[in-house]
């Protein structure tokens, strides 16, 4: 089976690194790259790191150009992947990276952005109960964000397993990809590097709901969540620090064996033993999320710290998983659990 | 007035530090410089940056050397500052960059620290309520650890206030001058690039009960506190993103008034006109502690964000803040509140 | 004496090292702060670290704004500082960052710049044999650029001495600051962290005839460079490798002598003892050029390398250093030999 | 053809990075692992990179335990290779990642090396005119130096085509990896994050014998270099300036052209378009060297940079590449040309 796939928004990181990705899956063969502001550019001018592809030329952005694969990649900005679905109809395979399809409550998505609600997809987060089965067969794969990834794989055991309240607080560091590659001053490197910062505070960043929706449905009742955001001096990585206050009862015992029995067949998620905390460091250009749990006794909170990279299992790595799963390949097909280190 | 102050422990990074404040400040004139393992060397081997001591050389650390001096500065390792203070006495103002003399539990230095409790001393924390009074015309000085500066800062605020409940959650970033000059695998630049990584999870880590300390005092209750410390690949620099559980009917106005009013006149805590928040490369060198502070309503908490140096306001300027304070100098002599940025 | 003094482009980096060495200059009063962008906003808005400076408020560049002070700073893109000097007369000191006056061939200026060529004025490198008296009661100040300043401090003592032949070759790094404050993609985060790469290469960066000039005229002939700048992943600093072809005869000793003879007065300029080499972080936010040399007598070639603050002595540090020169002021005063670090 | 494969030294970076490609090798089948301080502990705990690799235990450096395996990767000490080669035999292909039998001539070796000249291996720079031959069914192989590498591949094609004079001047940025990952004060986070800074200089870096040893045989005459090395704040890759004083005549179109010939079949080593550089950060993970090449008329200098990743191409993917030549695999088996990046 060789799987023919488009990349809608080539030249940004997403686009990059899905292309990094597909270019060593046994079975897919690259097809058309588009981007708007830069059609007509050789991709190795845009992302000189994809040697094999640099002399590919992006075309502009549009359903004729993207016609004709099995799957079509979409790294657009928000409020661009309805026109395009639309347009292309349900045999193509659409793996929308953007956020257009990740919330299922239109107030959420109204709170957060300017375009109108566009409905939901099946969420590519396969780790998630319930997930890996309606992600089967389907033509539609809402990414999820790579906060959300990172948090929601670290704290919805927890849910899931009755052992956490409502009030969880996350603080979250982002390398600085996670902003994208439209050049703003706050992003230059001579800005970022020796410099910690936070932004979207006091549940002002847009992936809050999308956290809070995870979960919620984990739990099967409303979780609040306080969401810091931080910007970190390195190029990628997510480590995301996640407390809940533990419901009165919880042993250390529980709470790891919970964690133990919910991940330990996940393919890309690995509870470190115990002593062993994650590092970003670890999981550069892999797909696999590092965690590790435990119960701080004294301030009654469980605290999960996740690493991700998130490109790769933050979007990118993500984004093949969840198609592998679609296509009924192999899930882990194309997909490394080896980071590039040090 | 001239001052003359010899400093224990000159090679490490806080003694660094104090001697990049001492060099230039108008009042001090610097005396002997010790160091166990690098006695015999000159300054300029070890602290390359602080050209104009370059030939100092290092004494080995013993009470004869440190006699003599209005001020000795200690940045010794944690249970060596006792025997230095007894055989010194009290003509001489100690001022210890150490753990021994903080926390005013002998149960909590147990349980972190394995030499025997030794006491407290006032705290060079002069923002804190009395403070200042208990540091003026004193002969004992214990420094605040830098966790706990930034933490302490960020927080009392809304405790001395009554804003806010109990249950505080702390996630901080520090670079990694934090964890010291001695050489160990997991600081290694090759680490610590592209890395951020938790360490001292669930209440583990020495600093967490001089917090609960800090924050308890201003609630004038016993506070908890989940504290996570992660290493930031930078080399200077805390970002602390507090939050503590809002009590019912606090608004977002109450809350800002409180800080306005309880740091207008602090001349290194500048909380920042709304909307902006602080970075740890603004305050890079700086004495400054840099806040903003917001109310998660839907999430019901208070989020308050402090950037500082963890050398400078996190150390040594503190150090030096609070020595202006017992000799009854102008608190601000010598310390500057700007940073080197970008 | 207390001189006022006016900063034209006080958002970007020049002008914000400026303000910062300025603030604790103990002779100078800040007067008014331009900037065309962004006149009408806050300091604090777009230069956070300079916190006592927070409130001023950037007015638009013109000749009126900045009339009626003692000295004026330029740090304006090339080709504008002309009109602004003959509006202003030769009543004001003028101090030019940029690189209109710094070129005494205008051929030199017609093959890299495509503005018409200004003429030159007395250049700010008072370490250059006979700089000093060109400053003196000077009323127009070049600045050097900031690689001629680590190169030429680095090689201008073999020249002078005449141990050195013409063909010089040079790779210097520096940090992303020396590419200024507007954003461009290769200058974000994530592309400069974990990146060295090179620019201008093969002779094309303006600053190369700068560097020719300022070695030629050691030499007392035309000396011919090979140049290469390189972007190294840090905020700031310069490290510049500089050789150059030994002329027959000359000896370890003879080369280390001329450079002591040459540099042993310099306040700012400091050879390090045998063994030990300079490093950017060492004179971070300092004045200071560290300078080491040896002889590769197999390769046949002086070796030196300097380390600069590219925005403190190698901009800002270097233009207040002749600032003082040119008001007769002690040169050292505002000035530190400290570097922040590690 | 499954090739059963060990690596001593599988603690350390080189060993790290050694194991990364060959878990991802297709003819290959990770055999035995050692370290000799690190006996007895998983290896999940000093790479925590390589999960699927966790569990394995690290044996003592043995050759009893090296013994039964198709290939042995060693990433020893330098002078410990020889013992292990005469234990082990001519049976097994052996691949030294260290220095012991990368020259030909004792005396260089014994300028620059403490223990007795071992003698020569075939040389696995497969680049290199002559060596893909002697590499074919060898038992032996020397992998060369990081730097070696990055310098050789940017200059031999102008000295084989008689383009270039003896005089080469190179300066080179490495990585932090590259140093390895003994802890010591100046390889801290704290010192490197940052800093540039060079070390070896004047010709005492022991790769400027192999580098020089590389040239000469390319030149058919014997070449002088002048090599610098620089540590610059990023865990990895090399950018090599590298300039020669061309021969008279050579004009900037023969120049590329040589090049091209020289370079167009190479799977590894790729000149990029005109006016495109190379940096770092786009070979990061990746096997390829990046090229590109100019005639500095002004200054009579061709002027060549290249980058490679110091642990891929610059050590282990060298190493893979030769092992595969060595077994009559395809030489690009296991490796790969695509960087990880931002």
């Amino acid at each position: 089976m060789t799987v023919r796939a488009a990349v809608a928004g080539a030249s940004g990181y997403a686009g990059g690194e899905i292309l990094r990705l597909l270019a060593s899956h046994p079975e897919v063969e690259i097809g058309v790259l588009t981007g708007n502001s830069n059609a007509g550019q050789q991709l190795g001018a845009l992302q000189p790191h994809l040697t094999p592809l640099a002399e590919r030329v992006l075309e502009p952005t549009s359903a004729d150009r993207l016609r004709g694969h099995d799957v079509v990649f979409l790294a657009l900005p928000h409020g661009q992947s309805a026109a395009v679905a639309e347009e292309l109809g349900t045999e193509v395979l659409l793996v929308d990276c953007g956020a257009d399809f990740r919330l299922t409550d239109a107030a959420d998505w109204e709170r957060f952005y300017d375009t109108p609600y566009a409905g939901h997809w099946p969420y590519g987060l396969p780790e998630l109960p319930g997930a890996r089965s309606s992600l089967a067969g389907t033509r539609r794969i809402a990414v999820p964000g790579c906060y959300p990834t990172a948090v929601s794989l670290a704290l919805f055991p927890a849910y899931a397993a009755g052992l956490a309240e409502s009030d969880a607080v996350v603080v979250a560091a982002s390398g600085s990809s996670g902003a994208g590659k439209s050049p703003k001053p706050h992003l230059l490197g001579s800005e970022v590097m020796g410099a910690m910062s936070p932004y979207g505070v006091g549940g002002a960043h847009r992936h809050t709901p999308e956290i809070i929706q995870n979960l919620s449905a984990a739990a099967g009742e409303r979780v609040t969540v306080s969401f810091t955001p931080t910007l970190a001096p390195m190029p990628r990585g997510i480590l995301a620090t996640c407390t809940a206050r533990a419901r009165p009862g919880v042993t250390p015992e529980a709470l790891r064996a919970a964690y133990e029995k919910t991940l330990c067949d996940e393919p890309f998620v690995r509870l470190l033993p115990e002593g062993r905390w994650p590092s970003t460091a670890t999981v550069y250009g892999s797909n696999t999320a590092l965690l590790q749990v435990t119960l701080d006794e004294a301030a009654g909170r469980i605290v999960v710290v996740s690493a991700i990279d998130n490109l790769t299992k933050g979007t990118a790595g993500g984004a093949v998983q969840s198609m592998n799963i679609a296509l009924g390949l192999p899930e882990e097909l194309g997909l490394s659990t080896i980071g590039v280190a040090p």
